[in-house]
């Protein structure tokens, strides 16, 4: 199955190769202008246009296939503008040399309603309730971020200068940094926040994709007249954990001129599969689907994928590393441990990273007890290898039909 | 010219190929288990037995030859039993993979007068007078090191525990961690000590070689019986700014039945031609000596070769690219200057380092500003690699004799 596009010179499309009986899960190809993602993938996460640790080619051999940054991050510092001038983000971080590889950009609204309204000191982010069309979400004038029907204002986290960012300037912005695939930008709500709220907030996330949309189209007029290849855009769908919420954004996003969709939403433990079902149910089948917000939890990877998500993204496993918790797949061990101090094993017999390769869990140990930066990419290297991998074999198990029997090993594990 | 080892069971020699006419600089090539060294080399700093921010890939890529690690560092953390048991130095590291590549230790000297000194407070090291056979040099008990003819007393600058090391303990330390080439276990002098402590300080350093010689002789008899490679030691020249007592110092240990020498010190800036002078007057032509503590005067490497050094090493490099601090052939630039911003040239054009080949300005600045990890292992590899660099055309210009051309060219920048 393909997604067919409308629009010819559009060097994007996706291709479902392979469903799994009796489930919604699948594999495919989502092929962008910087090349291929075999699909279900995991997108190694480079918020500040750089893998924490990593270097690129570190990525490419842990076969990481795209890098997810952050519009918001990037705006800060050093600027779209710098990175458009570089040639765009893949290029300015030398993610994939002269050709570059594929890449992703967040639209900075989680950022906006998280980070910006933080600064300083962190904000109840619980608070939202609806009283009109203008929540304020803060503790004093300060850390003020105010969204209105036109966008938010927000200080910055930096240096708590005042922003503001709306759906048109979202778009802006990912065109300069000129990832592959961009997500339209969307207000998050709280998992506390009331029905009504979370209501308003859908009803502004449908209309600024709408708006998101719109600009999209204008970019890619002026992209297209310069020469410059494609980029996709994907709309958020919200509606927290109300089913009826949930289904009528994905209808309504869904039948917008969209190239594929975010998942977003901030999710209680296990809460996940069962909102994927109800938002993949009324989503076009035929495009790709990225679920945004996961924790680190290895189970929502394996339920993300039956009920239908394509591509995901999660910083933690490489946070997780620099503090030595470190994934294998007989579960987690913490390498500071003093049990490690003489152990001259690999951190997982099994695992084929780099640092599995060729130090011993005593070393990673060292490095990490001692402070030392190389036991930081050591550890993450191992992380992100584990969960790049993972997704890797969860779309083998598609394609030879062995899902469950993996979801099994693993669960065994990680519950 | 070949040093001739007595124990032909010694895997060990030092060749010197071609000395540069007028001068007593000369390129050589220095034989060990691990390999062979070109010299003049600049010798990696990989303290704590890893070279700060870079995977061993990066050293080798950079054509690094040998990685000094420290016994002082090593015996706190993680052990010299540790790496014993992990099969040495340089397989703890992954340094050259199976096979290993050359590695030094430094005995710890330098560390216990200065490191364990200054546990919780600085201690003012210049306070050192001669008065009997022991020097206290601290503001309080709680920050004692105690040197003594047997040995020092001091405490961690980890944990505050007592420790005491002698020269027959550094000794055994260093044939535990298994570098290839070992140094004697000396008594560092401030600049400011009075010529008569400067005498107890190096006449006790004498003695302490001479135990030196006996232990290691010890040792390498049980090493060899276990059929282990030979581990070369170097006893370190003393004597301050004096130089009758440099040339005594010189003249002592030039005597002992040993593989090379480190000529060593704290040295005021411009001191250090004029000492290496007077020392390798004195010390046999045929053995290697190593400069022990300049500082990141590039002026020192050449004035130090045209003087008689084989090898040196420095940590100031890669300290520096930490800061931003980065080295070209037409001189320092701060790379997180606002300058660099939108800079999209290679930080040295001449360079051909991995980050000059990749990596633009901007983006350097962009890392560093933004405080992440692969802005400190991108810029430290391009100091590192400027260094080791400039050492090996060093040697180039001493064999082709265009010596004094190079030295006039790079000190047009660093004087």
């Amino acid at each position: 199955m393909k997604q067919t596009d409308k629009d010819s010179e559009k060097d994007y499309s996706f291709t479902i190769t392979k469903t799994l009986p009796g489930t919604m899960a699948r594999a495919g190809v989502l092929h962008t202008p910087h090349g291929d993602i075999q699909t279900p993938a995991f997108m190694v996460g480079g918020t500040q246009a750089t893998v924490k640790a990593l270097t690129p080619e570190m990525v490419e051999a842990m076969n990481g296939q795209a890098i997810l940054a952050n519009t918001y991050h990037l705006m800060l510092r050093p600027g779209a503008e710098v990175v458009e001038k570089a040639g765009g983000l893949a290029k300015f971080m030398n993610w994939g040399g002269e050709k570059g590889k594929p890449t992703f950009t967040d639209s900075g609204g989680f950022q906006v309603f998280s980070l910006g309204m933080a600064y300083k000191k962190g904000i109840d982010a619980t608070s939202h309730s609806s009283k009109g069309d203008s929540t304020q979400a803060t503790h004093s004038a300060t850390q003020l971020a105010k969204v209105d029907d036109e966008g938010v204002s927000f200080r910055s986290h930096l240096d708590g200068s005042k922003l503001r960012m709306t759906p048109e300037s979202s778009m802006q912005l990912q065109w300069q940094i000129g990832a592959d695939i961009h997500m339209a930008f969307d207000e998050l709500t709280s998992p506390l926040a009331d029905k009504a709220y979370v209501r308003t907030a859908m009803e502004r996330t449908h209309a600024w994709a709408q708006r998101c949309v719109a600009e999209h189209a204008k970019q890619w007029v002026n992209h297209k007249a310069a020469g410059r290849p494609y980029q996709a855009l994907w709309p958020v769908v919200q509606g927290a954990r109300e089913e009826d919420l949930r289904r009528e954004s994905a209808k309504f996003l869904g039948a917008l001129d969209v190239d594929g969709f975010g998942i977003g939403g901030v999710f209680e433990p296990g809460e996940i599969p069962e909102v994927v079902r109800w938002v993949n149910e009324e989503l076009p089948i035929e495009k790709p689907k990225h679920l945004l917000g996961i924790g680190s939890a290895v189970s929502d990877l394996f339920l993300g994928v039956e009920y239908g998500v394509d591509t995901f993204d999660c910083i933690a496993f490489t946070r997780q590393a620099r503090n030595g918790s470190l994934y294998t797949a007989s579960g987690k061990l913490n390498i500071t441990n003093a049990a490690f101090k003489q152990d001259f094993t690999p951190i997982d017999a099994d695992c084929s990273c780099y640092t599995c390769k060729n130090y011993t869990r005593a070393y990673v140990h060292h490095l990490l007890r001692a402070g030392e930066i190389l036991g930081l990419t050591l550890a993450s290297i191992h992380n992100e290898h584990f969960v790049v991998d993972l997704v890797d074999r969860i779309r083998e198990s598609i394609m030879n039909e062995t899902f469950f029997e993996l979801k099994e090993k693993y669960l065994a594990h990680y519950s």
